[in-house]
């Protein structure tokens, strides 16, 4: 079994982005410029945002953090995202989620104008990425391919089990798994709620990825021998034994799949980094101006 | 086995549109308006753009032909796409497709306003679609939708194994399997040229859709007993014993798929006027004004 070090990888590629960074500055270009727009202070979004800041002042990218209260209106955050979308310094920015309950989400997110929305959550981006036409792909499942690419992971013909079929990861990353790519061509199945006979399907696969938010779902029994693992989740549970009282824990009952998987993402240090990574790089092709959203 | 008549199922629903528009225009409202862009005079594409003008007829939706030379050149082509862009009496159009070789057809069909891409094809409509948005769904998949709809085929929870991965046919398809809804809540595998083990998959498939474009590619020895055949496919065969030439065959072999399947559809006659069907009913959608796009 071989860990997939996210992290360890997540740090060659903002090496790569510095070295990029440096010589877009030498050439006279300004630095790329990622926005965060914050509301209330729910502590693991402040964490995600804060982790998002120290990652942009690490490759040297300028960052901007948009702060608004926990009862902000719907208006005034609308207000606040077109402000970012005609603000020409901003290359591309991020809504952190979830919002607070009293808002609508999606439609906070369509007033993102897609050529900034490096997040790649907006329709035209998500129809883009389905007709293999450049755009930003949504961070999390890039984050999954990179890894898979920068493991060397041989990918086509494999069969990929994909549990989960969120917007953000498992319905996206599904799609990016079956695209004609190097690192896509997989056979794909979308397994969710509704889906019978789960551990027989995931028997078969080559590639699970596990993106279904309870902890330790996916046990080793369900892994083939071989088999390469990707854990999406991540959830704090309470543990009195840690200073902090909680630890997290993946999808995946690390210590049952390792033994069965050929490569694994442990968690934390896993998908977790790439995520941020992925959304470095969307940054950066969004100074580049290379997509023609 | 029982038949589902594709062509019977079409008409019910035209009658049902008629009897739609009859109300619409008896409340003073106008005839709802397709308009097809056919570029040069393929045999295949004037019989399907004659299709759809007759299908206007038939329902009582006003329809425009916009018929362009086979070397029309790229800018001709968007210029009438933004001519109907632009004309308020047009409230959706197709554009029929193959384009001739000498035409950038992705870069002509983002020329579409999404608002009226009745076809579904346009990147916004896919991207809504994915993310479970008030869209128009493209004609093929969300008449192969109907179809299971109207012969009261559970889908929740059943195995969906679709065969090719286009992005009018397979792709959306296996999107809308998926999704959280009525006629969905599958668990979706995608195959393709890259697949192994086909056969081995299909047999586990509660409903095939093949839609890969090569004539009785699925054989009744890759489907299980019961399950539910949906053959998308429409190629042409020479057959001198026929009048016409030609026969038309689906990517189904009929004769042994239909021993083995609890429900199919014929070719012609099942999934294909569906197809017309389906962008009557976004048509409609589009002249009531319904979607927010």
């Amino acid at each position: 079994m071989q860990l997939i070090d996210g992290l360890a990888i997540s740090k060659i590629i903002k090496e790569e982005l510095k070295v990029e960074v440096q010589k877009r500055t030498s050439q006279g270009f300004k630095r790329p410029h990622l926005a965060a727009v914050l509301v209330g202070s729910n502590g693991a979004s402040v964490t995600y945002v804060n982790a998002k800041v120290k990652a942009c002042e690490e490759v040297g990218f300028d960052s901007t953090l948009v702060q608004l209260s926990e009862d902000a209106t719907e208006t005034e955050i609308i207000e606040a995202i077109n402000g970012l979308n005609n603000n020409s310094n901003i290359d591309g920015y991020i809504v952190q989620l979830p919002l607070p309950k009293h808002i609508n989400e999606k439609k906070v997110l369509q007033t993102i104008d897609a050529s900034k929305d490096v997040d790649g959550f907006h329709p035209t981006c998500l129809g883009k990425m389905m007709l293999g036409l450049p755009t930003f792909l949504p961070a999390t499942p890039m984050g999954i391919i990179t890894l898979l690419e920068r493991s060397n992971i041989e990918t086509k013909g494999k069969h990929a089990v994909v549990i989960g079929r969120s917007h953000i990861v498992g319905l996206p990353v599904s799609v990016l798994l079956q695209r004609n790519h190097p690192f896509g061509n997989c056979t794909v199945t979308l397994c969710h709620s509704h889906t019978k006979n789960l551990e027989e399907i995931c028997m078969q696969a080559d590639i699970i990825v596990a993106a279904v938010g309870i902890p330790e779902f996916v046990k080793g029994s369900m892994v083939k021998n071989g088999a390469v693992v990707i854990d999406v989740g991540i959830t704090r549970v309470q543990d009195d034994s840690k200073k902090s009282g909680f630890r997290l824990l993946g999808d995946v009952e690390f210590a049952t799949a390792s033994e069965k998987a050929s490569f694994i993402t442990p968690v934390p240090g896993g998908v977790g980094p790439m995520t941020i990574v992925s959304l470095m790089q969307n940054t950066l092709l969004a100074a580049e101006g290379k997509l023609a959203n």
